[in-house]
């Protein structure tokens, strides 16, 4: 199962090894906006010391998953189980299944394709929700990394519907959904279709090294071979304590939704300086399309930024929210410091 | 994959859980004997905030790796993989071969057992370590849990010799092989033999609430794949600064080994005292079989304290090492009040 590293070897954002080996003369510290991870992180609980030492405790791991349930909105009869990292999830669930068509609505987050590929499916990737229905398993993004496209619960619905004719999937990552909660469908997740949405715990609470995810779903058999996969003591003991203290705080999550909004169109002010074209995103990322990606990339990274660039899309790049007024204030003069287009060039 | 449970619904020691509802009358706080996992536990390092805020670093992991391999003194041309704990190695590890005969020196730790036959495998739990030779894959824990049994490096690396013929693979499973470590065959790796080594790191640094293991292996294209299965930031961030810290501790390990052989020979002593017999063990846990046992396991329940019981060998029980002189006391106060044998049943 080769991922496939472009000509720069990048497969992901957040690599600042990789940064600093394309930009050896960069200031450090960098300022890493390479990634949709929340800078603004939730702030540590005490952890008491049995979560080191003993095995994790499976009461505290049902906690865990209770107290998500809720978080996410799922009513009482949805399974929900905890994984070391959605990405665990996105590697296990081609095994679920019987080789058969899988569809991907793209272009989205690359693993996806990679490991339904890498178990010997048939994978094609759709821009076009109609060829979703065609398939035996659907994979959609919803809010999409990195464009922010979303798709209405009713459209969702209806597709899953069709495909519960023929014994279909259809696999909704949400690891964006915490920061534009009107997208979740984990509320279809009673609707008797064959739904399964994946939740990711790093991005919105900024803690992505602890590795926490979750699946949800109706289907209890599903579940149960989920968790199987996984086996015992997935999730390690700390994570289980923070993530139970993190998913409980009602109040941390609304206040930060507003916050994450308000910074993003802070950041689509600054980006509109150099003549930048924001075509998308989240409130925790900012898509922006431009003829003069490659040298904007260049740019910031000489000057110890890091944003997200893309092999397969090199007009586009990702930026990150700044997590601190010395972070917007480096952002904003390397900016204005990025050289206007020549008049000769304008219309 | 149903993981095969006792009457009792015992599979693994360690859950307190399981001991609250058979002795729901017992004192508080529990004394957990039941699993082989160190009491005196490595200090936690100071955990830099990025570890937790940002995506595990690929070159700590690197790290990480370099420094476990030089702990358990493999040649430098042998590939180590970490892991989020052995067990998620366990779990991969059959999806690597084809299907074919798998046969396990047992009885030993159950989940080899449960997981290659969950992947569709023939497998067969043998006590002769020549009928290891007539399979696919051989498996070993060694020493051996829970009898402590050990195979002498020489033996081993006959039995890859002979399988190497045939494509086959050696996976020696050295969860306890810290507190012996002449019984390691990590230095058989530059043998050109076909050996998978696993480690632990919970254990013996009584961290198991972390989640580390890692694989062994001089053959590069195995190690590729497993670190494939593992997928990206497989080992959470806090885990690779706790692991990194530890495993370059060779002060601390060489003291460990000491007082853990001192505390083990103390164990034996207070055992002695209600005449059981142990029968083996490792420095981490000691196992004994009498008739008694599902007396003992009740009295010892009955004042909250947990040893390990086997559904499927229920004269034998397994005792951890008491943590603190406070535990000890409990623990010799308790044999102490364990009914003697009456003069009539001695010969």
């Amino acid at each position: 199962m080769a991922r496939p590293a472009g000509r720069d070897g990048i497969v992901h954002g957040g690599d600042l090894g990789a940064a600093r080996r394309f930009f050896p003369g960069a200031p450090e510290p960098w300022l890493d906006l390479s990634t949709g991870i929340n800078p603004h992180s939730y702030p540590l609980p005490a952890i008491p010391p049995e979560c080191w030492t003993r095995l994790p405790d499976e009461g505290e791991r049902r906690r865990l998953e209770a107290q998500a349930a809720r978080a996410y909105g799922a009513r009482p009869q949805a399974h929900c189980v905890a994984a070391p990292g959605t990405q665990a999830l996105i590697q296990l669930l081609p095994r679920l299944r019987p080789r058969g068509r899988v569809a991907v609505l793209g272009p989205t987050y690359g693993e996806h394709v990679t490991v339904w590929q890498a178990a010997g499916h048939d994978v094609r990737v759709t821009a076009n929700v109609e060829d979703l229905a065609a398939s035996d398993v659907a994979v959609i993004v919803n809010p999409n990394n990195p464009d922010g496209r979303t798709l209405a619960s009713a459209d969702i619905l209806a597709l899953a519907r069709r495909m519960h004719h023929w014994d279909g999937l259809v696999i909704v990552d949400e690891a964006f959904a915490d920061v534009m909660p009107e997208v979740s469908c984990v509320g279809l997740l009673d609707s008797g279709t064959p739904i399964l949405v994946l939740r990711s715990f790093g991005k919105i609470y900024g803690l992505a090294g602890i590795r926490l995810g979750f699946a949800l779903t109706a289907d209890e058999t599903l579940a149960g071979r989920i968790r199987q996969e996984l086996g015992p003591w997935a999730v390690p003991g700390p994570t289980l304590a923070v993530g139970i203290a993190a998913l409980g705080d009602r109040v941390w999550i609304d206040a930060m939704r507003h916050r994450l909004s308000s910074d993003a169109a802070r950041l689509d002010v600054l980006l509109a300086g150099p003549e930048l074209t924001v075509v998308g995103g989240t409130p925790l990322f900012r898509l922006v399309e431009t003829s003069r990606a490659a040298a904007l990339f260049e740019h910031l990274g000489a000057r110890g930024i890091y944003v997200r660039r893309f092999d397969d899309a090199p007009r586009r790049l990702r930026f990150g929210l700044p997590g601190s007024e010395a972070a917007w204030a480096r952002l904003a003069t390397a900016l204005a410091q990025f050289p206007q287009r020549r008049a000769a060039q304008r219309p």
